[in-house]
């Protein structure tokens, strides 16, 4: 453990060390203990055009499953003895860049660490006043702008049509179903257990809720979506996704963010035997990559921001207070589907 | 059997039946002599609005398994004792239509019998000094329409993108292929044999072929399309479709026209383990029923005329003379890869 003497380090800040969760080995299933490695290094010093952030709190995602694994995907695999890539927000301590003053919040993709130094390259300011930190990194974050552009390019739901969501009370679940009933559409989602099943009907307004956990599915599914489904909002992938492509609507549209029943069964991913329905059906099954957005990431921000303002989008974040030692098993909490909403890791 | 003489007949006709192949049974895995019951029945006369039609040729299609299934689907099943379905070119021999008269050669999904009576719907008049009449089921048929609007209206490949058609000597892939080179991209075959292959790349034109017979196609795609697939037009399913999958690039499409791997399993159907690449690389699956495009088939066929008029699309028919008790080992020889081109069964 290395510590170091801060000498360009503003206000009190005088002895402290950065600790980051490092990438040790790469899982088969689910990441144990074994795969990380904290580390204690000295907190770097912003050169000319960066800024050093301190990190206030980190998203938990089921993509990060993915990062996990060296296969070619949309973006580079997190090296081995790397600090895990992670969304996150912190305040700006110190700054040579010109984008950011110091004292700023701002979140960016800063990794499971105390410290990051930035070049401000994907980095955006938010706004403690707007809303709570937390959000910034829920509805407000990577994983609002997943639901809102999944939702609004590929699902396009129009007025009643039924959307189906799975993962329905998960941070992008819970977010993408709302914007389906604000298109118009009667939305009906997937969730384990009555608790999270009632959240979605009772507070978020879906208009059913289907329990994944007390079986059969598919039958329930057709009592909810007599005439099939529209828009099919998966982000879990295997039983279900079959599921929904044998109660698929003429021309429905499957948006595919994710598949978090499949991310660590450290087998072959099961394929959708069903997916002939998408023929039958004139339907279509498509990916979504939030990066692609970026350059709309306002658009949809202010919108997803006059939503909630509006008390027509609720958010809910579901914050752990911990250090960064805590993340390992938050991430396996959420695997295991013990939060409801967006899971965060606040910093104490 | 049943024999009638038929007043009404023009010209020679004096005492004839009318020879229908009808499904007598639900096949599993391949359709064997049992599921086919032949019939004599009387010809019958056209009622007002009505005509008859002798049939000429008579198309054989993989997706005629899938209409022998009892399951819901994009048409509704032929039923038990019904006569097949099929896709055929005949000539009108006695007409109660305004809009056919006597004489006229038309195509029409008249079934798999010697004679149908039709009210026009979804009838075409065809023309056998533009082309010659199997062509009106190739080519020009429902099978040249699907490709058309497949490769038009989902691949929309791009100057100098990469398409991959599956089945590529088959009657749709053969057209798909040379379409997607006519709007300028790079074609890559998957097709059977040597002959097969070589028939793509020297008479065709596409610029490979890939023999899947030799085994490790997935290896075979990523050399013939190193920037990754951008088009998959896909009428095999099964394997081939997973190795697609893993070399689809960025933003790729794939036409689900069929899946010709997985009619005759008799085992339930192989999803495709490697569907997360869509959600990887952006892209799309999307579902093809050229029925839903009636409206535009005018645009279509005049355009598949112009292009084979001017020799940038050749098309090739593989017909059989037989009697309608040819039908059901035709139908196993076109599951078993035996014909290029489009077979097609020309009554004698």
């Amino acid at each position: 453990m290395f510590m170091y003497a801060l000498s360009a380090m503003p206000g009190s800040v005088s002895t402290i060390s950065n600790r980051e969760l490092r990438l040790a080995a790469r899982p088969r299933g689910l990441p144990g203990p074994n795969v990380w490695e904290l580390t204690d290094e000295e907190v770097p010093e912003p050169a000319t055009g960066e800024m050093l952030v301190k990190i206030s709190h980190i998203s938990l995602d089921p993509a990060m499953r993915g990062w996990m694994d060296d296969v070619r995907s949309y973006i580079r695999p997190v090296a081995l003895g790397e600090v895990m890539r992670a969304p996150a927000v912190g305040r700006v301590i110190a700054s040579r860049h010109p984008g950011f003053a110091e004292g700023s919040w701002v979140t960016g993709l800063f990794g499971v660490r105390q410290y990051a130094l930035s070049d401000g390259q994907g980095v955006r300011i938010v706004d403690p006043h707007l809303a709570p930190l937390p959000r910034y990194l829920g509805a407000l974050g990577i994983t609002g702008l997943t639901a809102y552009f999944g939702m609004l390019d590929i699902g396009r739901p129009r007025p009643g049509e039924t959307v189906v969501v799975s993962g329905a009370a998960g941070a992008v679940g819970s977010i993408a179903g709302q914007i389906g009933r604000l298109l118009g559409a009667r939305t009906v989602g997937i969730a384990g257990g009555g608790e999270k099943c009632q959240w979605l009907t009772d507070t978020l307004g879906f208009e059913e809720a289907v329990d994944y956990k007390l079986g059969n599915v598919r039958r329930a599914l057709r009592g909810a979506a007599p005439d099939g489904i529209d828009v099919y909002f998966d982000n879990v992938g295997g039983r279900l996704l079959d599921d929904a492509l044998a109660v698929l609507g003429v021309g429905g549209r499957i948006i595919l963010c994710g598949a978090i029943s499949q991310y660590n069964t450290g087998e072959r991913v099961q394929g959708p035997a069903n997916y002939l329905s998408l023929l039958v059906n004139r339907a279509s099954m498509t990916g979504l990559i939030v990066f692609d957005y970026e350059d709309r990431y306002d658009e949809a921000t202010d919108q997803l921001l006059a939503w909630l303002d509006a008390g027509a989008l609720i958010a809910r974040e579901h914050v752990v207070r911990g250090e960064i030692d805590a993340f390992p098993q938050l991430l396996l909490d959420l695997f295991a589907g013990a939060s409801t909403g967006k899971l965060v890791l606040e910093l104490v």
